[in-house]
């Protein structure tokens, strides 16, 4: 219903990242398996999350009938491997801590293949068989055998982005190493910093702590989330989260921010 | 979070009516379940439905963590009895013929409690004692051994107001009898006519046949809801039903409508 409500098409969502198998974080996932169903899907949806997981979904089947598509499962692997890889990105669990098994995903963009710039294609007339080769990012020799370095030929590549989602987990400082100078981090942001306690003995994470993290993993930017009922007007989250790190904004549901394509600069 | 938006309190919420294991009849449970044990209840929560209800519920503390309050399971008794009941009301479980094990409810007010009329205190020096009986409905005996006659003593009893909820099911006439002269009947209405033959094949209503069970049962006021999402404009659904039944309003979720407490009519 959510997803309805924002106008996207859950026909189009083939993996669901699940960081852990408590009920705000999983679910809305029946939910989603009942509508696809309804909507007559067919193709594979792949899980991606606990072990537990797949033996939850076990209990769909069971009470609510099998599904006309399949559910293809994958836990985490435990050397840190990638838990999915496309041509376009690849995918990491990081191991939080919480008070059941949980992960965070780390999303990398791999990089999209170079732009030939349009005035060296008359210039050198490049064929097909070259621009292939050249958007690869090799370079052009010319029937002369003169070599025209890539870089030439091509407009600056775009910076590879990435999204890294951390909920739910405690201050966990050794993260920041994971999440290491990513374009956008997600951090959850529990409580306020008077509830500091409160926060380590439920494992989830202050905004200041949160913004402590995005801080020391030098993240570009930092969206908080999860807010305790408890805070009538969690704008005060944000505003201790941004006295560590400028850098911070608080989300709710819906909320959308967009990491802009930028090219690299060439020296 | 439908409760929250709509200003209801679910720690007030004592018993849950389930009329079927299909999702969108009751995925809601889970989030419902798991926000009452953030909130910290303890009073026991009393969940009528099919059988395997319980089975269901069984999963949710198998995943997601034993509840601090105790769940306390109904199943409708095979001889009709009501299958809940206090001083102010009565549930009777009415089965539906659905695709698996559904049921309907209705909900019928017991008689309150007379209100004595205030003249006849002072003029009959009326004490608690009398005022107990009287409320009871039996008559008065004054000192001089005057028989003062219940209904002079008292204003006319309120009506014992009724409501009857039926999804999902096929047009079932059938259904008439049981839900007999209820002051509100709410019945689903999955399909509009030209749908006729997908209403019979899925084991739905149509919304004139709903407005039918309405007008052959003699209800006084009929919703119907849960329609199709293939009709952009669930007006039609409206439209079709009003020309059977005028008394007929199309519902969505989070509406109210209210059954007014009236007085019966004394000869």
């Amino acid at each position: 219903m959510r997803l309805q409500k924002y106008g996207l098409n859950p026909g189009r969502i083939h993996h669901v990242f699940i960081s852990h198998l408590h009920g705000d974080h999983v679910f809305g996932l029946f939910g989603l398996l009942s509508s696809l169903g309804m909507m007559g899907r067919k193709v594979p949806l792949h899980l991606y999350g606990p072990p537990e997981l797949e033996e939850l979904m076990d209990y769909y089947g069971r009470f609510f009938g099998p599904l006309a598509f399949e559910l293809k499962f994958v836990s985490p692997p435990p050397n840190g491997d990638y838990i999915y890889e496309c041509d376009k990105m690849s995918v990491t669990a990081i191991p939080l801590k919480h008070r059941i098994t949980a992960f965070g995903y780390l999303f990398r963009e791999k990089g999209r293949a170079l732009n030939v710039r349009k005035e060296q294609i008359e210039t050198y007339g490049l064929g097909i068989a070259d621009m292939v080769k050249i958007k690869r990012g090799e370079d052009h020799i010319t029937r002369d055998g003169v070599i025209v370095p890539n870089s030439q030929l091509t407009l600056p590549p775009y910076k590879k982005r990435s999204y890294a989602y951390i909920s739910d987990t405690v201050y966990d400082p050794g993260l920041a190493e994971q999440v290491r100078g990513v374009d956008l981090l997600f951090h959850e942001a529990t409580f306020a910093e008077t509830d500091k306690k409160l926060a380590k003995k439920t494992l989830h994470s202050t905004a200041a702590q949160a913004a402590t993290l995005a801080s020391d993993a030098g993240v570009k930017k930092l969206l908080i989330g999860h807010f305790s009922t408890r805070y009538k007007d969690p704008a005060l989250l944000e505003t201790e989260a941004k006295k560590v790190f400028n850098e911070t904004v608080g989300v709710k549901d819906g909320d959308i921010y967009s990491v802009p394509l930028k090219r690299q600069k060439r020296e």
